[in-house]
């Protein structure tokens, strides 16, 4: 298992209905997350609008890959990508940008 | 437990110091972390020096404290705080700013 952490840059006028959607995240999508190995997952947003995405997988880049293949996620990714600035035409699971782990401590 | 995120800004001339020094963060410091409930905590660090603190714990608020009362805390924050920018005179420890959280999956 690995730990990810990832940004992306939320519209700041559009923060508000950005959380409001996320409180109500389609079943089915969030099925899909789970059936590809999405792990202990969150989201978190700054007040400028930076979100950060922390989610533990057995490798990200296959379970972008099986989130990808799936119907519900490019209808949940066309519905979010206005939500974003600097995607450059990509959806909001492809334009993201990852960060490098520094620390891990598991604590008990 | 909660879930909690924070971010700090690291001088991005010593960001690469920043990682070495978090390399090998004294065991008594770690044994502080984890005896004062700090769980499943990890640092991500940005290209531009954006750091990302993701923790687990019953309460930050009072893991914090708890953390605040040890002595191998003040020692490893004096040592840490030449590496931020932005803390205004306040500790690492004390200067962070907590993001909202606004999605989870727990997943399998």
């Amino acid at each position: 298992m690995a730990r990810y952490c990832f940004c992306l840059q939320v519209k700041p006028e559009r923060m508000t209905e950005y959380a409001q959607r996320h409180r109500a995240v389609w079943p089915e999508m969030r099925q899909a997350l789970t059936d590809t190995g999405w792990r202990n997952y969150s989201l978190f947003l700054r007040d400028d609008g930076l979100l950060i995405g922390y989610v533990e997988a057995d490798d990200l880049e296959a379970a972008q890959a099986a989130m990808a293949r799936t119907e519900v996620n490019a209808r949940w990714q066309a519905e979010m990508a206005g939500f974003f600035t600097g995607l450059d035409g990509r959806g909001p699971d492809e334009g993201f940008q990852l960060l490098t782990e520094v620390f891990h401590l598991e604590g008990k």
